[in-house]
């Protein structure tokens, strides 16, 4: 089975795919394409049907999208455990979820992913707001699964790999946090695959044109 | 169980919702707000704590968007039945559901949903690519399942469900069909659940501003 994705430092739908697998110890070849090279998609045509990544093929199945890679390899590989065992709170996961893939789109836009970068932008009231649902989620959600674990549901499950590439973000843009999601930003930092993921972002060469303008990266 | 939805005319999101309920037999109530009435988000406040419709609520359970709806059902009350059973279709059923709920946007900001308006519009060549690309993924969906049945996978299933609000805006902007998708169209449009929805639809009395500028609708 193989993964194929773009660059980690800047891939956020990419990380979500990776982290579907990584995190639940799903083996797989990871197949990682070279961002802004004019091959990027003629290499990418040889797996998937749409140009976009994260693309996972097994078996001469082709699944696209994170969302709809999550979906399959939870069904196909994790009897359904990636999910909240509880039917309330896998309601409640796969509702976070829909918004986290859907939405957010200020924060999306003006605060791209970007392991590596530190920056301060002048963030819209949209994006503030994105920001504050955002932290106000994790607080009430931890808040209730503290008994069960450390992630929003307790056990590490797909809610937490959909708000991973939001972690560092909130990292590179120096986004303000207390209480229960401060600890769980952290716990997410922390966690192997974040760690693993991080180490290979830190290595990338490719920079986007953003970058070459002098940011700091 | 109560379904929360907005105006049948504009509602793109709630007709999906709707119709994961409605085109697989669910029994459910619907609760329609009005939308831009001031008490639209009062209203809804009362059943969800975001602000966005669908939501569905179920013996205290909150699900909101689309597309967790969809899953919520298939699993709660439709023991897998409204994805495709074979894997592989499952697989890309979900992977062009997840594409819909997140991609198409030129499409979806130049052709908003109004069921009983006929609008022609000078289409960005992004929203023409949109339409291009999903007529053409019709078209190959439907030419590989021909021989299970009329819609997208053979039977309705959640992806039909999903291409549902784009059968009534290739109605609405008069977009041109040929061959299987052009058949598919029409027998989305024939479906009881879809034709129950858009009687209802024509009969809504709320009008947005832009309709009141004197858009015929």
């Amino acid at each position: 089975m193989k993964l194929i994705i773009a660059n980690k430092n800047y891939s956020s739908w990419s990380l979500r795919g990776w982290l579907a697998l990584k995190a639940f110890d799903v083996p797989f070849e990871e197949v990682k394409l070279t961002l802004f090279s004019e091959h990027f998609y003629e290499a990418l045509s040889l797996y998937s049907p749409v140009k976009k990544v994260p693309v996972l093929v097994n078996d001469g199945v082709v699944v696209w999208d994170s969302l709809a890679i999550a979906e399959y390899v939870n069904e196909t590989f994790l009897d359904g455990k990636a999910w909240p065992s509880a039917a309330a709170d896998r309601a409640m996961a796969r509702s976070v979820v829909a918004e986290m893939h859907s939405g957010y789109s200020a924060l999306r836009n003006e605060m791209p992913m970007n392991c590596r970068a530190r920056r301060r932008i002048e963030a819209s009231s949209q994006a503030q707001m994105d920001i504050k649902n955002i932290l106000a989620l994790w607080q009430t959600l931890r808040h209730k699964s503290q008994a069960k674990g450390d992630f929003l549901f307790g056990e590490f499950s797909l809610a937490d790999a959909f708000f991973a590439p939001v972690v560092f973000r909130f990292v590179t843009y120096g986004v303000a946090m207390t209480g229960l999601a401060k600890a769980y930003h952290q716990t997410m930092l922390d966690h192997p695959a974040m760690q693993a993921w991080l180490e290979e972002a830190l290595k990338e060469t490719d920079i986007v044109a953003e970058d070459e303008a002098g940011e700091p990266v």
